[in-house]
């Protein structure tokens, strides 16, 4: 978790110098050689290097302060786009993302996740190629896939660890498995994680600590702090689905045992209780609409379901002290949010949320293929990955590099 | 929270080469080189000005590998001291810490923070003075001034804000009223915030998530993240001691409120029980008392307090995912640590709980007091501050940076 | 178990040198000396023996400390080399050893332990000289032989008796068996007792008690106190599979009986429930894959009988007070051993649990193949067999004790 | 833990001789050569030593073989006396005893420990004074003191820590205050323990296990291993009775907790369900009386008792598989046993209980002395211990080792 270091031990290389840039650092050459110390000369030669490989380019000249107008740096949003799979406990969703954030095109379908590996990731497969096709953009210019999965995952191995409810997917080489098909980089994370990363990429940029915590078939959260997924020693950072609640030990957990959050509180649960008391509700989608609608019934569950999830959230909330709390999934509606306010702001600390803005979440549906983007950008675009590719493209002899 | 600006725009500075040598990044000029870029006459002339402001010394040559035995660099713990100040509900102790963490000598006092910030810091101001003379160095020595908090820190300020069970201190400027005295930078911050420091420094360094929970008079908790202090937007970070139970609504707390956790398992609370049930217990101290010589009530009360605080940290746990949780604090004895337990690993995600160490504080009372000295290192020592102090020192014209 | 007079009757001769360097108590002759009170005539005379037969060797001299410095002697781990065949109920394995404690080569088969010991020990038997083989080492050269098998041990004779669900087995000479084709020391023991061994020997050297319960098939427990496997009076100790639970009265067990603790909580009582409840499980492999991916049942049965193990774990935390519990077999996966930790800190002594590390097997699928390792060198080169040894190998009138 | 150590590094001192001499392992001089390797002058020289320093003396010749009889070297008994302090929850006991293990005056006195350590202690430094004055042997002469007490142990610093029902007790300087007055070695163990060590050297010297189970006003176990208390990592070994029992979770045990084995079927907690059912029983002695007399709800209160104890016994002896169970204390009569037994058989592994002696305790009160004496003979008289006493007593220059 060294971030300090995380652009590895040049700190002056032609990536670096991409970073700063990319990131809103330095515009002009000469605010980079500010930033860097490194000569007017070797910036200019890294900047060549950069700008052959397509990573920057020119954006106009600095308004003039006097002097003679310094050229502007950007990023070239034309090196490439991103792909994204979407993959929920009962839909999966492909789409294209090109390098400033925009959705290009995207396809959807109610695939199941307890199908298993094969069958979901060649669809994975095949749609990512649908969707691509229909931008006009070709393989060669993808620069790297995000997946969103609804389990927890070791990020640097691609794959999802005892994931509840995903028969069959626990250690399948899920990035493996499409790095093979497509030759490019592969990240595969937690669903609430990317949403998170999307938020807080492009609605609260500047935010340093925001948490998402998404409620749909299941519950979990996603924690971004300084601008990147925190993930906690092994990749847990967030899974609060089934902590066990001391006063709700008889409720029965998909999971296999009793008295988790997401027996009490998750769409799934309410939509058994909601059956079981005499409304037959066999889909999120059902329930939500059920919800809606004034069901009294499924009404008075979501509030409840709320509640519970505040309370859970008061604690998170007093421990991460974040800026920002988004709820999001299918179950981020009015009321399920008016029950998590009632409780966080009864239980919380004042102090805790005196700052804190509780929003639903404004990208919606299409959140994890927002932050399935940044995290691709992020990764791909770091530094370290950038000098490497370029050393690989460049011929030899241009340093990229001291 | 943006640390991977930490070390200001300028990242080759000397400050930036003193970091990359006390945190055992680099050990040679070869190596410095390698991290930076720079040219080994620069990194010369930075190394010369280091070691004439007492930062850096020569520490041997390396074990040779052939060829011409590298200098070895260290940090010159020779440069100065640490002063701490740890102020308690219902005592105080002031120490001088020398730069290689060893305290000096300490000085203790049973004051209690009721009286008012005037009467404490007086107090903080002669004992500071008392121990630095016994140890024979001088104030122009002393590096920075540290001072733990039973309350929440604006930690910028310098100052506590709205503290419960504080009066007096509101507001109150701490830092200034020592700056003032001393003429040296002062960090005041939460004691549990510096005990997690204290034990990460010391006894986990290499661990990327500590969280310290302090049950004494009152309950908080500290997070470590990559070896700082994490905070989160305003310094409200581990405020768990006032999150409200909802089975525990009953319970009137010292705050005010009804429900804290701090109303039903800090040792306020406890001694207050203690006395209602017929056996007066005026202070923390009688009460940990009672508990070891194996009083019935108190151990049960002990127990159910581990218990209570044990179900809020399963939240805690599966939101940050540490690799230790460290129980520190008067109360952190054998059957609270044990109630922790036992609730920790019944509730919290069976993945949270795999990898992580469950430990009773090893540093016991010195623990803020170590966490002290390690924030006013991190503190004066960040590239930053000694590129800033080295300007101060300098003849003009002798370039710390490019 | 009179541990004291283990080296036999006379305390100086030249295998108790031995030990007192391979244990790490003596590294000089001048040392030696100090514990023995040997002449240094006598000494080297014995040290030259040793050398000669291949047990030690110089390993460079003693840091000066000023004068002559000394030679240093160690342990020769040329000497040779051990073979362990490690007999599971479903699954064999066959593995060379270095003296240092690395596996050279090993080799696996999915052999069922009812076949039989005549179908076992064949396969044994050809397997140890396939892996011997692939080595370079000879037969020659092999010190000993381990066997670790799944049932009670009379560990002076070698077999096993009365061993429930291993039809053939009781009171058949295995030790003889193999000691007939190799002509080498061959030990039997307990699997539960090897893998304690195993983690003994490589993760805590030096704790002085560790209990190690293997849950798979069926459940025991190893203890290792002192480093050295505690047997009880007559090899009964750790068979803890079928103490018999009060309140499980009605559950009919392998080996006959109704209520034992493997009947409701071993990987085969596990699979029947599975299989009962309309998941066909036929074996230990099926289980564990249940319940790694989260089948709700299978994970509910994994935490359940973790606590009906952490139960009897607590009286036997109390009653041995270990520094370790390691848990052990295909079960120790995160949902068991989740279980008994809960039920452990809720039952114990809080006394008994303030020091205790619990902890998932760390060797894994290696560990019996490693304690059988080290159970052959403790005896092989315990004082009196290397005594035995040196008499047999030296000329008439070369004395190896006085 | 190293026992293979424990007398020291010399391990053919004058101390290590005597030690042969006094555990039977050499009677004469020629036995004495075999054993050590020594020469018969040296040999002579230390017996020399130590009959000057009255450890040993001669004890006629050896039956003849042929040859000239050799003379029979015997430990001296006349060296000087032992003392034992017994401490009990509700009585305390003083005591001398001779070098060969005979009771020679005791005084008993129903004093509470609760009354704290100041009071108790000082009736026990008085008592030992009178009973010793009794015996006409002087404190010159005392070889050395052992303390029982009714709670968990620190052996080597001689304390209790954190004792249920022992107000004051926590961290008192049991030793250091008895130390002081006598100026002689003081030693302190649990009353379990020495119970266990006193049966196992009077009535089972060659058992190599053997376990006691105490059953009085509360429950502990002591551990007697190869003539040694087993300690655990801390003292904590045999420390059952808080346990806490899974199924009795609604009983409210003396030490503050619930579900504790002592709650259940300690003679305090029994004495209090007789009195709750309407037979007021005040003390340990009327309960023994009403069941003694055949109340019937005494009776079978005092048979599920041994029952529920059996429960954990049956563990007990499946993990130890010890050659001796007793079960001592002043509930261990007749009905007691038979409850221990039954479920003892019904429950523990056949294999456990085939070898195994079940029996009450056969020294009964006075237990506690004869442990105590066996305790502070075995650390008085050990090698290491004669070996500094005879250098403190003899003239420079006489050797008492090599």
């Amino acid at each position: 978790m060294p971030t300090r270091d995380r652009w590895g031990r040049d700190q002056n290389s032609a990536g670096h110098l991409l970073w700063l840039v990319r990131t809103g650092r330095a515009r002009t050459r000469g605010e980079l050689q500010n930033y860097t110390g490194l000569s007017r000369s070797t910036i200019t030669q890294r900047i060549d290097v950069l700008r052959a490989g397509g990573y920057l380019r020119a954006g106009g000249v600095e308004e003039s302060t006097g002097g003679r107008p310094a050229e502007l740096l950007e990023f070239d949003t034309a090196h490439g786009v991103v792909l994204v799979a979407d993959l929920g406990a009962n839909h999966a969703r492909a789409a294209v993302v090109d390098l400033s954030g925009r959705v290009l095109t995207e396809e959807h379908e109610p695939i199941k996740i307890g199908t298993g590996p094969e069958a979901v990731l060649s669809w994975v497969d095949a749609a990512l190629r649908r969707v691509l096709a229909a931008t006009g953009w070709d393989a060669g210019q993808v620069r790297g896939i995000a997946v969103g999965v609804p389990g927890p995952v070791e990020f640097d191995a691609g794959m999802v660890t005892q994931p509840p409810l995903m028969p069959g997917w626990d250690g399948y080489p899920i990035a493996e498995r499409l790095r093979r098909g497509w030759q490019r980089p592969v990240y595969v994370d937690n669903d609430a994680n990317l949403m998170a990363l999307g938020e807080q990429a492009v609605h609260y940029p500047d935010c340093p600590a925001l948490v998402l915590v998404k409620v749909a078939t299941g519950i979990s959260a996603g924690v971004v702090i300084d601008g990147r997924v925190y993930r906690g020693i092994d990749g847990g950072a967030g899974d609060i689905g089934h902590i066990r609640l001391y006063e709700h030990r008889e409720a029965r957990c998909e999971c296999g045992l009793y008295g988790c959050l997401a027996a009490v509180a998750s769409g799934l649960a309410l939509a058994q209780r909601l059956t079981a008391s005499g409304t037959r509700t066999s889909s999120g989608a059902e329930l939500v609409e059920r919800i809606r609608s004034g069901h009294a019934e499924a009404v008075h569950l979501a509030r409840t379901a709320g509640k519970l999830v505040g309370e859970v959230l008061s604690t998170v909330v007093c421990m991460v002290n974040p800026a920002v709390l988004v709820i999001a999934g299918d179950l981020a509606d009015i009321h399920f949010v008016t029950g998590v306010r009632e409780v966080l702001y009864q239980c919380a600390l004042p102090r805790s949320t005196r700052h804190l803005e509780v929003s639903a979440s404004r990208l919606g549906a299409q959140s994890v293929v927002v932050g399935g983007y940044a995290m691709v950008v992020d990764q791909v675009y770091a530094p370290d990955a950038v000098d490497a590719e370029l050393a690989r493209l460049m011929p030899a002899g241009v340093p990229v590099s001291c």
